[in-house]
């Protein structure tokens, strides 16, 4: 197997060395051939005779040469091994590409969407897009080691399931060897029916929810970090555990990937020392005030809300992310704690990093009876998910947990317009890998 | 939040401690009531006044006592608390548990596999069935880990696909959007596509199969953890790959699983430094000389065979597991590279351990001209996965992968008998969390 990656030629100089990757781009001067060796470390020129002008881009090769020094006025401050190149004496061609549909040696690729998405397997190897994928590995990474630290136990949820966890719509329908089962919506029952097992427990779970509209924050499928622990003496710990497994998540991304943030000119939220915490209805209150906008009757904080009640956070707190807790009963799903202090209202709370709502959580009902008025109020044929109901039967300490999206917080992390970017292969309305209209005339086209 | 594990009393002799957890057992002796209090970490004996009677099993419950030395005679050396026990002082009920429908506190459930699940919510609490969920964690993260310190990186692959990625029956069908789509059978396409993008690469992975059979060895849903690497130079070295991961799992185990490895007297595989490799036809002929059974010309081992030739490993080789290579080329997926020096045999292999597959894997295909050809020969309509075709068009270097079954591995390690032990909440075509035959006449019930 492959051992030395390009970018490791930089501590190479003088050596031979042998190199395998991609022709990330190529220019030719007279008889002289520039290459640009990509592979997934980095990019590293090489200077090769008439021979290197039959590679193309994203022809796969092996290259041997020698490392040498670049003179001072040919280095390159913006690649690692700017100040090296490599003087190619052989290469063997491993994999012919196709002429590409664009050009994938620019710093952007400046598609649209839809093309970015259409050439997914081709795209995914621009380094800036590849990026992404890098932070989102450590966001993941960070989340199960820092409650791995915390003494959480990971498991397994299922992807399928016999009922809708919060008895909603927008439920995927399998056919289920004849009968029909659902695709998972959230681990929630499960990871509360874990609470009796391991008491703190997490998992990183994909969430299948068939969005029935077309938006830059929601997709039919995510992967999103679940939490879940008993034996609380307050709500507000929940939130507690919330902010330290984001602030972890934040150390991690600094640390490991200072590159790809770059590439995004990206920095960090701004956090303090404690993120603000307010309830729905103060932030209301404070958006009037400060917009003229009165939504202060509505259940929820509207998209524009969001935007502005971060604004709020970062001038007033110093915070580009904050709490909103207290949402009304009728607004959260049945199983969630109302506030004895504050009837009609919930000990539950909401996320917004940057704008946008990257998690929800709160203090789940554990008493079974309670449980099953709730779900009867709201007309939720509770019974039939008894493994859920057991877990309350038999004992279940107080307990709450949140639930933050992947995607949303990588989308934060850098800024990314739309959460398909955030994505490796974004399900929605319109595409599961490829067009589905596109798919739909495609299979016509075979009919007839 | 609760601080103090019921373990942690061992080290707390003549303090006062404050212990959150559920009642595990309890025995009256006159005036005396004995607690068995249980938490995550073990359970602790509680020696509590009369009006400790009214506690019954999975009662959650506070205590508040002091912690005092077992006289000599007295001391359980079963449990890690044995040398001391909490004088309890006072009590409070924070969850009451409805009567169990079983004895929970025996060292063993001896319940039948129907009731073990159909109970899960509560089993799952038993040391010992939770103890197979710790050793999952394990094997998982230790895969994870193992293949981080290679340089592999690890994504998401998704669960709905467009198309089955082998070709093949048994695929689970959603109402996407009023269209098809499937449930993914394995990130097989995706793994291999993510190869042009980070060239070594990991995923945890739901596998959603609609195995028509009822095996012990089969279920609809399980964890699979699969790995692809590029640049190769040997097919061999995906088989060392696999090895090198296996191993690290058990290092792992035998680190983290003390404990439960002991509650099920199990003890990790024996491997020798290098574990054998034998071709299929090989394993068929000395399965043939060893018992007579002629399965020279299968394309597969029977379940009996694995079994055989593990015992031939153990016997002849000191090993417990034993790769088998050069399945046939018609009985592999039509991506699987045919061995050019056995013509009509690929290089492709399994893993058999204690009697079973635990992994499957091969080098592939990484010519687009000759996969599109070896597609269309089994009739597969490839064109179709457009982004799997894709990452071939614009070039990639020789690779190749394999895919172990998390359940598969834990089911061997604790020589469980059946794999739905081994799976938290396991799907196959007679359950869904209940019983699908009792859903269905509970649907019934409801409908007339």
């Amino acid at each position: 197997m492959k051992t030395l990656f390009v970018e490791e030629t930089v501590n190479k100089v003088g050596e031979e060395v042998e190199l395998y990757g991609w022709i990330d781009r190529k220019r030719e001067h007279k008889n002289i051939v520039f290459i640009d060796l990509r592979d997934r470390s980095g990019v590293v020129q090489v200077v090769g005779g008439e021979d290197f002008k039959t590679l193309s881009p994203e022809d796969v090769v092996y290259i041997k040469g020698i490392v040498k020094k670049r003179p001072e006025n040919l280095v390159n401050p913006k690649i690692k091994t700017g100040t090296i190149e490599v003087e190619g004496k052989i290469f063997k061609l491993i994999s012919k590409a196709a002429p590409l549909p664009f050009d994938m040696g620019k710093h952007d690729l400046g598609l649209t969407l839809p093309i970015l998405l259409d050439y997914r397997s081709l795209t995914l190897r621009h380094p800036k897009v590849r990026a992404i994928f890098k932070v989102q590995e450590t966001v993941i990474d960070a989340f199960r080691r820092g409650l791995k630290n915390k003494g959480f136990v990971e498991f397994q949820s299922p992807v399928i399931i016999p009922e809708t966890a919060e008895g909603g719509a927008d439920v995927f329908v399998v056919d289920y060897f004849g009968r029909k089962a659902y695709l998972s919506q959230s681990p929630q029952f499960y990871k509360q029916i874990m609470v009796g097992v391991f008491e703190k427990v997490f998992t990183v779970n994909k969430t299948l929810r068939a969005e029935p509209s077309v938006t830059t924050r929601h997709l039919a499928e995510v992967t999103t970090l679940d939490v879940e622990m008993g034996f609380i003496n307050s709500w507000t710990e929940l939130m507690d555990m919330a902010e330290y497994i984001i602030k972890f998540i934040f150390e991690a991304v600094e640390k490991l990937n200072i590159e790809e943030l770059r590439l995004y000119n990206a920095s960090l939220p701004k956090v303090p020392k404690r993120i603000p915490r307010i309830k729905l209805r103060e932030a209301q209150e404070i958006i009037y005030k400060r917009t003229g906008r009165d939504n202060r009757n509505a259940p929820d904080l509207q998209p524009e809300d969001e935007r502005e009640i971060t604004r709020w956070a970062i001038e007033k707190k110093g915070s580009e992310l904050v709490f909103v807790t207290h949402y009304p009963a009728a607004k959260r799903p049945f199983y969630t704690m109302e506030d004895p202090e504050d009837p009609g209202y919930t000990l539950s709370f909401d996320l917004i990093g940057r704008g946008v709502e990257w998690m929800t959580g709160g203090q789940r009902i554990n008493n079974l009876n309670e449980l099953l008025e709730k779900a009867k109020k709201r007309g939720i044929n509770i019974e039939k998910s008894e493994l859920y109901l057991q877990a309350f039967r038999y004992g279940m300490p107080p307990e709450g947990g949140f639930s933050y999206g992947s995607e949303r917080i990588v989308m934060g992390l850098l800024n990314l317009s739309n959460i398909r970017e955030a994505s490796l292969f974004p399900r929605d309305m319109e595409r599961v890998d490829i067009r589905l209209t596109k798919l739909k005339s495609k299979i016509q086209n075979t009919k007839h």
